[in-house]
């Protein structure tokens, strides 16, 4: 008797993930998430998969990304048991921050974290959605150093792997759990 | 022998949240839920007992607004195996979408929904961080109507109960864990 093998990961978010051209622009592939969030075993296998990568790091706390960074990374807090740390857009987090601007295609954008919640000699591990270019990723990842943090490692769900944003992470482990191109 | 009474989740939540006066603007106090999710005991006592107040609505999915509701809304959603709807702001759902104005202080804003995530007939739970003036969770709620959802209640860690806001959503049942004023 056999029992069927269980999916692997990469193959439920493949099957969860759904692509729609032209956006938001065209000549773009958006990768849709929603069909992920909306499927409860799906979800959890993603946080559960993100889980085991992230605790290999051995981090002290996770630092999620606004928006979709904070939709894996409060469950994966939670799940690990570490503290969430949100980095956010200018002028929401309401004590003492430090901030970073980074490049968009026109123009450029800043995140801030409070200045108190990094502290020097922990290990961070960024949490966001997707890794695409790598450019707020590495702004959040200069935000955390900058601050005495260590980086434990930077991981997301997903990662399109032709934009190249892993080589702009040098110096941090990337971890994803599906890669596209 | 007596055991110490556990703490109830009100005062955790109000261990947890922080005054922050003048901010965003003089005369406000901001109530500030980062030191909420740097812990992971209060966090998760946080929702567990939304957990238990939404569960009793019996919902068939939760439906999350960026972005705070994002950070309570994917835990809470993974902890009762029930499906995360997002409701974000405008030109970031890829697909077709149903959207709605909310008043703000000066001017109007928009959030928006994949028009076909919500079921007619269906139960939902709205998620965000706080209920102030309850203008977004009303358009929330109009949003999902229209659409033809039902509404189960509505969830909120916290509530300035001194803004009225549960007012608002009169035709909805408003659960909050904290209220201040």
């Amino acid at each position: 008797m056999t029992a069927a093998a269980p999916d692997s990961i990469e193959t439920v978010l493949q099957s969860l993930i759904r692509d729609v051209p032209n956006f938001p622009k065209p000549g773009i592939v958006f990768k849709d998430i929603t069909p992920l969030l909306e499927d409860t075993c799906g979800f959890r296998a993603c946080i559960e998969a993100l889980a085991e990568r992230v605790a290999a790091h051995k981090p002290d706390a996770l630092v999620a990304i606004e928006s979709r960074g904070f939709i894996f990374g409060a469950p994966l807090a939670l799940h690990l048991g570490l503290p969430l740390i949100v980095v956010r857009k200018p002028g929401k987090l309401p004590r003492a921050t430090e901030s970073v601007a980074y490049q968009l295609e026109y123009g450029e954008d800043r995140l801030e974290v409070h200045a108190d919640a990094i502290l020097p000699g922990k290990r961070y591990a960024l949490i966001d959605d997707v890794l695409a270019t790598g450019g707020t990723a590495e702004a959040v990842v200069s935000l955390i150093t900058r601050l005495g943090g260590r980086m434990a490692c930077a991981a997301f769900p997903l990662e399109l792997g032709f934009l190249g944003g892993r080589a702009r992470l040098a110096g941090t482990v990337a971890e994803s759990l599906v890669v596209y191109g």
